[in-house]
């Protein structure tokens, strides 16, 4: 089957499951303080060249809410893009662990923010940001870094939802430090299982006594696993050999390829630009129709008009199925 | 190091990484819509002979508050026993998933409730068992059909906390059903992490009702993985060739091990039955420290009384760990 | 002083502490099982031509808190404009409430919404209106009536914000009817505090079911009083010789004098329809710093742009007040 | 009606609506921002003799709740005696406002609590007592302080539920700092609603850094009234000429003409010391049922054992009242 309705149906590195075995033997102090989740853990402040405090979990909604709820208190209020994931795709779980904070939705194109957005929007505790961005665009350390500098003038918290973060490093080319705390981010949700993991995200805190509040969460909300050297088995698999950034480059590769084979067609149009390893298309309803009868797999985006389909890539993603899409979208 | 310390921190059953592999295998629909959880469910119905809704999670936390939240308002009162898991390991998961219902300790010998204790408790929502339970000790069919019924009449939903559910299995020789629903069991937390699986929980609804007031806080919580197929393949092979009663077996062979190895040495008593796979020791103070000395390594249980340490043996316990603790207490 | 910053500066009506000094006699059932309270839901019964279930309260922000709960799950989405009460004035309460649910603010002119905003919304529980609204504005029953169809259609409880319900209904000269449950709306918060009561506010409920829900929140949240007879006496006095419809009356004109009075006047601009008792002016330094100087109170509102002020006027404001208002700010 | 069953049953002191009337003239700054809060916290300190922040609310269960939420986590847990009323009579409202905290109650003859239970107590964050207990019994400054100083050693947070603290302070003849925060106490519920008020209890902070703890939640949980002026006026006019320990020592006074006439009939036990104004009988049913005919109300009080009734004497119980009781039960 040919699948691009989420780089979250794809299976796992093959790395992984050798670490994973590796990492099963012995018996080891469990509750993250093992030595796997320890080595991890300076393993993430050479990457991210300063000192991190780590909580490995397993979806990136846990990550996003532990973040928010560290940064938020009950009644405080938490900017986002109006199409953030964090609003649309996580059943209020912000809500759910900040005990009652506000998510305020601001607008921004392509599923960007602007600083002049932020200055202008009422008072709130925290701001939480996407890169890759849900349009499937990439912020540049720049441009994140002036969204840093405004959250700082309103003395605002930054969170980066990073669940396509490799994707985005991947296509600037640009260090994990200069888009994250460089760029005034004090805490990232790392995502790795759309991109090569079985099931491990990293929560990576660039302040100390956002650690502290996490910590608690982390166990109460179900969070802290027994066994967490199997997470960070695979996140050091991940990291191993650039695994992350070939996976990624992959990926993004391939949504490039699709983005360049339709520029020409007729009845196709480019919805959003085509920065990491998501692609938007508007398409005339008989080539929608030829796509889903050659049973390729991909869902529709409503929220982006009429008539539009969202392509994702993803590690697995083969050169045919692209020259399959192509050849099935091409009249 | 030989490690006594508890079931979770041994590694994972050797089966599980051939079954992660497996099931890495092609693209699937995400968030457990894939075919490995169909199967599995299919699967439990078989097991526990009656139709049943599955959660896959990866910690007993999370099994343990989604159940109760599912059958206790906010303003709610859960009864469970004094020693329970979920009063004092959980950091109030309970509370949390509940929205701040109240869990209620009610006394009882070896760990265990009577229903004469359940009858005369005040007004409740909810009953949270353990089986085996936090003394180490196993409830008869009879025994919790004796609460379940005490609990049906009080008008109380039933949630067995089952972290150990297969010791107890294993220790009674009965079948699932026997321990669950024909006992008047709504919800059971079925644990797999601590008797070989890396990181698999299943909540098992019994009643249906149950299960649509679950769904949306498994994914709010962030309990609902993308690859949940992942879950499922350690789960099935939990279940293949029997391999979860042989690890629970084998444990429970190293519990009574060192139980029948210590009745006759001076100053060490037996504190509570040993009926699964923990041991419940009071040692004289200069057996911990030769044990300490010999690197062994496990609890002290303030709980239980002074001098009283816990041994819990695990599925990757050897013989040769049993005859060097038993030699180390042996003057 | 002269005091135009809020309706809620004003003392009480002097019929209220006749009501009060008569409900204290004798002893009664407490909690709001007293005859009092029971003749005050006859008395709305008839009032609203439609049987109606009551939850007398002390603050707006508990009566909205409540409504909301009752028709909104922790996950679910609260429907509202973007300058409502909920959003901005009440640090979260609706998340409190509802243990974590999404307000998702709405654009509209005028502080209203419109049909074709609700229907182009994204899936939510619920819907909450102001009326009057927090512009000053009112919704006729028709435009009302619009917003619960398009509302049933999408499947939303309505809720309905009446801090200053009797402003609009005295504006509109309609039935409370036809401002509530015949247009759709299925809880109302009936402000009272704000026009005449020393603190009283009644959630009146107009689907049997709601009522359910919000019974145990009411008393979990402190909202319950003990001698909630003292509040039915307040609502009573209220009601009685039309002493609510006189004082929004009261309230309306002198707003409306207001309004008049600066039409003509250079550097004064009306910034939104003056239907009830709040006027929004955008005015001159010089006006705004000669009205401080002459000691008259009122609220700059940077929500409505640059030199925007706010002037609401209550059942205690004078004529003497407005003309010393007018004389001011004329040149 | 002669009315045992609460002293909430009662109405209001007459003191109270002059003082409401005169509080009603003229505009106030909203929100508790007013001058007769400002005068009531003059009054306070120099009544408790140290300073203290105030929270004005309308009834116990906001105040106790605020209370606890102030010096306990979610994660937390608060120590209380089994009888509280924190735990049987406020549906849950510390879990919802401390966000699911574990309420865990201690046992304790006659109600009270003794500082060996508290340091036997698994870890926790607060401590909660009530003076007068719900056993009717008192505790003495020095107990008290036994209390508090246990709960220093193990880092608690005090909390005083003084639903009637006056009838305790009546009872003892000590000073109000005697029985708070010289004994300990961080937070007093300071009860007046039962004792004359129409419905006023106060929160009194004897730390500064609870006092910002308690700020937004008093708000958020819609107990911040708008006219709290009309709250302050209560709670001077309570304190004012003595009222507040007139009233409670009549109360007192009528429940130990109760506990002396009942001492030498036959079929009638006093079940609890009478300390304050509630007084505990176990009652042979011919005497209930007399009581019941004679129209006499009264609770029945299971949890103190079978034919155990509460009989509350409140400021306008009468002598004639009494009078007529006692001859009902004598033969």
């Amino acid at each position: 089957v040919i699948d691009f309705r989420s780089d979250n149906t794809h299976g796992a590195s093959p790395e992984m499951f050798e670490a994973l075995q590796r990492a099963a033997a012995g018996n080891a102090t469990s509750y993250g303080d093992d030595h796997l989740t320890a080595r991890l853990r300076e393993r993430c402040r050479d990457l991210f060249e300063t000192d991190v405090d780590l909580f490995p979990v397993v979806t990136g909604t846990a990550a996003n809410a532990l973040a928010l709820a560290a940064m938020t208190p009950p009644d405080g209020t938490i900017l986002c893009h109006a199409n953030a994931h964090i609003i649309h795709d996580e059943l209020g779980a912000a809500g759910f662990f900040t005990g009652g904070a506000t998510l305020l939705p601001l607008p921004g194109d392509d599923g960007k923010l602007d600083p002049e957005t932020i200055a202008a929007a009422p008072p709130a505790s925290c701001l939480s940001i996407a890169n890759a961005t849900e349009a499937g665009t990439v912020y540049t350390p720049a441009h994140l870094a002036s969204l840093g500098e405004a959250a700082r003038r309103h003395n605002l918290g930054v969170h980066l939802d990073g669940a396509r973060f490799t994707n985005a490093l991947a296509s600037l080319g640009c260090t994990p430090a200069d888009l994250t705390w460089r760029a005034g981010v004090d805490v990232l949700s790392f995502g790795a299982t759309k991109n090569g993991c079985l099931a491990a995200e990293l929560l990576v805190v660039f302040r100390r006594e956002l650690a502290a509040a996490i910590a608690p969460l982390w166990q109460r909300s179900g969070h802290r696993l027994s066994k967490t050297r199997f997470l960070a088995a695979q996140l050091e698999a991940y990291l191993d050999h650039d695994l992350w950034l070939r996976n990624a480059r992959h990926a993004n590769a391939c949504a490039r390829r699709i983005a360049e084979g339709v520029t020409e067609i007729d009845g196709v149009a480019i919805v959003r630009p085509v920065d990491a390893n998501v692609v938007f298309l508007r398409l005339d309803a008989h080539i929608a129709e030829a796509l889903e009868t050659a049973g390729i797999l991909f869902y529709d985006w409503p929220l982006f008009g009429p008539d539009v389909y969202r392509f994702v890539s993803g590690f697995t993603t083969t050169d045919e199925d692209i020259t399959r899409l192509l050849a099935t979208i091409t009249p």
